[in-house]
């Protein structure tokens, strides 16, 4: 497999780096490492399945969410992205008829090479030690060298079901999945919130 | 409080609702339902909070994650929006600092007095039997009307912990939080995917 950037030399998931940044930028917040590498990832999983309809599964709740959501079709509210809160720098795209795929992950060891990188992903400085526009300049110089790619199949266990029957929770009379239980889970589990006297 | 449309008409979210429904199909794939209401519904909340930085929690998986996402500052991967898989559907916007802050939840007792919103949120129809223009034009009349509101302080417990330290499992061989344990959950509770055989 290829491990250079893509042949179209400066495009990244199809658009001008510029266009990458300011997108993540306006989506993001700012154009967080974990973001902008995402990109690269993502760049490559794509290429890697081709143009089929893909799924996505992501293993950390931190930045790389965003890149699949800004760079392919899947988002969190459309079902198509799942997402594990495993803290592994890591995600899966796949055929959802063939569950066949490719996972990429940022490769610690691979990393070595490029201090700036290596140290910002290992936490082994402070986070402002590292200038952001050095370690994008580094994670742009880089790309898939400090990633690792392989083809694997889905296991399908993440599906979600449909939702077929909505009830009132008598809690708290709002309507949810009666799969749940007997009642919501807000009232099952305790909220995350107190009401405010008026 | 005022339970009308914004005092600016036709603009929600500080849109012009055409603007809106691009920005959600070019988003989720196609103007949900979910997510058009969404956007009622975050536009009510940030009116009520003002105009002070805010995370937000959101109380199911489905839709409602992207009205927040393209509606607000709060992504998935920048962290300030939380995600509970209740299967219920509202969110809370609040202040980070006071943990003030306003819940909006689409009530299933307002939406009885419109009959396409109300056979649609409680799938007393087959998806199909009501057409995306006719359910877009009954929420984008009913607005607020099929909404309540309330006056929440957000409790603490949801926040993430930062990342401090950093492991390469000796299993996956791949970068964790330590944490999570001897391994990284991606080892203790068994992978999503098998390697395909090159």
């Amino acid at each position: 497999m290829d491990k250079k950037s893509s042949a179209s030399g400066d495009l990244l998931c199809g658009r001008p780096i510029e266009r990458v940044l300011e997108e993540i930028t306006n989506f993001h917040g700012f154009p967080a490492p974990g973001v902008v590498i995402g990109a690269v990832m993502v760049d490559w999983a794509r290429e890697h399945i081709g143009t089929i309809e893909a799924d996505a599964i992501v293993e950390t709740l931190r930045c790389l969410p965003d890149a699949l959501q800004l760079f392919t079709p899947c988002t969190l509210g459309n079902g198509w992205m799942r997402v594990l809160d495993w803290d592994r720098f890591a995600l899966t795209l796949y055929d959802r008829t063939t569950r066949r795929g490719c996972r990429v992950w940022l490769d610690a060891g691979k990393t070595a090479a490029y201090p700036a990188i290596h140290d910002w992903f290992l936490k082994r400085v402070p986070k402002d030690a590292i200038p952001l526009e050095t370690l994008l300049g580094k994670i742009l110089e880089a790309r898939r060298a400090v990633l690792s790619c392989r083809s694997v199949i889905a296991t399908d266990f993440l599906r979600r079901p449909k939702k077929e029957r909505i009830a009132i929770c008598a809690g708290s009379g709002e309507a949810f999945d009666p799969r749940a239980g007997d009642c919501c889970k807000g009232c099952l589990r305790g909220g995350y919130f107190t009401l405010e006297s008026a």
